[in-house]
């Protein structure tokens, strides 16, 4: 049986004991229970993977993998392909949005070229492991060789193990790659086995024209390889991309290890779908920073049951969004390491009733 | 004519050239324009108040208005009245979540007594400005005098002068006051001539019963004061409170100074309604920091045409809502400050339109 497929079944759910336990904490500290609504689960859901008493996040990396997609050149994308090299330059310069976002919540980039068609010199926190100069254009032929994919998946995996081995905390998972939103969309379609219409959007901004264009080449895509999308890492192969299987390889690796991660927007959720059907228990481990702007989000926070951390209307990726989210999930740790308990602040609990006055 | 009338008619709305140049720096930034969607309009009304090319926001500070309610002796609350003075305590010695949160972003907290029922020795950061020993209950009896009425409004304005005068680049608004969701709910229902039962909550933590009972000492209140509750300063000293009254006083302060102020929970939507319907400019100075699980908030944020940084489905109060949703737009500033624009990092910016290759 296929590597990955053994590693995935391998995966274990979390501790359903330290989410009790968590709430337990949570309920003791001098606030109305449950008063911190959805960030309280999510609180308990830190914990639980971590599993200490007093959690911690503080060591937090971003992981940004960069690609080119052959889909690009049949003109889905508002920007040309050598965007994805300059944007690379750019976050390796500080100067783009992540870099930005990264130095607000104190988190390290590392970032991964897992398939840009371009050179590159080297540099800190720069990771070359090109699988090919972009993938090869889908509505053609299969995206990559089933060995490209093996390679893909792996380095996402091995980026997992080095967060692991220093020790970082939290990973958020973002992508630079022009046509990325394309494979997204048709990986998303092909797993969900829903109509490419409804989870197509605008990407970096298409009209409406533009938008009924990749419509049209995600639909010719799909038929074409409609015979080889029965199970993910098919899917991935056909009409994914590279940094989409590095990125199921790093959520799988994640959920393996027990590193909590933060999931961008709708191109990090086609790599956590595919991870999520070859095993479910990966939402155990997997925190959804935000909700992008693209239709198909929607559709897999749905199959994941999760809500985001942000409503924000984005659609940058980079992991942008991610990165905002640690803040907010930051700081729901500080509560509970930190906020006293009503037994700690002699602060009267609540009346066992309310009392009516009449 | 009353003073507050003249002082809310005197704001000025905010320099609508700024949010046009706020936006053209955003938009020549290394990203596809508009991509940061809800977050753009954030970050541009904000240096649209601060009228800076590169704003700051580095100072901040929590303003926490505690008062008790006469209306509590309606059995409103899962609470008693003591826990008003314990919370107060709690802020204090820093063991509240929203000490947790100021220690975050880096805040610091001062909170004021507006009308506790009990005594405080000297502190830090506490400011003792009581008016009353809580407000009298208005299902019998308006909650408090003209003359406290302005005393409130008066130390809500006073400490938006002191924030001002201590260079303090933005303030979050919350509150701590056994029953004061009741008093929300009731300023909510007369502004909005709504039915109480739209616009009340379970506060914190009431069950169906309690609720109903909440509803129906609403409805009575507003019936027996029904004659004067014309306008906001009405409304306000009859079945308002005197946190609330206070936060009006500083959101039109706010207003008047040019200073960016966040906004918490349903109870600070009350007071910064009353301060929309004596000006709607205020809107122009105010950012949503999350939207509470409280039905009555919902209302509000309609009428002002707004929508929340956050939707957690939180209803604390202290003004932990706010807190957060400050380290997003910190985040924000520092994106619109620091990532480089299309020309410094020669990325190519997007195609005319784009190619078919058909």
């Amino acid at each position: 049986m296929n590597q990955w497929i053994i590693r995935s079944q391998e995966i274990q759910p979390i501790n359903k004991e330290w989410i009790q336990k968590a709430h337990r904490r949570l309920d003791s500290q001098t606030r109305p229970q449950g008063s911190l609504g959805y960030l309280e689960d999510v609180i308990a859901k830190f914990v639980s993977i971590q599993q200490k008493d007093r959690p911690q996040l503080e060591k937090k990396r971003i992981l940004v993998f960069a690609s080119d997609h052959g889909i690009e050149k049949e003109g889905v994308s508002l920007y040309p392909r050598e965007v994805t090299k300059a944007m690379v330059m750019n976050f390796l310069n500080g100067g783009a949005t992540i870099n930005a976002l990264a130095r607000q919540i104190k988190a390290d980039v590392t970032v991964i070229d897992v398939g840009v068609d371009a050179d590159f010199t080297e540099h800190d926190s720069f990771i070359q492991a090109k699988v090919g100069r972009g993938t090869r254009n889908f509505k053609l032929e299969p995206a990559m060789t089933v060995e490209e994919l093996n390679k893909a998946l792996e380095i996402g995996w091995r980026m997992v193990e080095e967060a692991k081995e220093d020790k970082v905390d939290i990973l958020a998972l973002g992508e630079m790659g022009i046509g990325n939103t394309t494979a997204a969309s048709a990986v998303i379609a092909a797993c969900l086995k829903v109509q490419p219409t409804l989870v197509t959007g605008r990407g970096t901004g298409l009209n409406q024209e533009g938008l009924q264009h990749k419509i049209h080449v995600i639909e010719e895509s799909i038929a074409k390889h409609t015979t080889h999308l029965d199970q993910p890492l098919n899917i991935l192969q056909h009409v994914g991309g590279y940094e989409i299987a590095a990125m199921t390889g790093a959520i799988l690796a994640c959920a393996h290890y027990s590193l909590p991660v933060v999931l961008d927007g709708v191109v990090v959720a086609a790599a956590a779908l595919c991870a999520f059907q070859l095993n479910p228990v990966i939402s155990d481990y997997i925190f959804i920073g935000h909700e992008s702007e693209e239709r198909a989000h929607r559709f897999v926070l749905e199959k994941f049951g999760q809500e985001p951390l942000l409503r924000l209307s984005m659609r940058l990726g980079e992991a942008s969004g991610a990165a905002l989210a640690i803040s907010i999930l930051e700081a729901g740790v500080r509560i509970y390491n930190e906020v006293a308990t009503f037994e700690e602040a002699q602060v009267a609990n609540k009346k066992e009733s309310v009392p009516n006055p009449q």
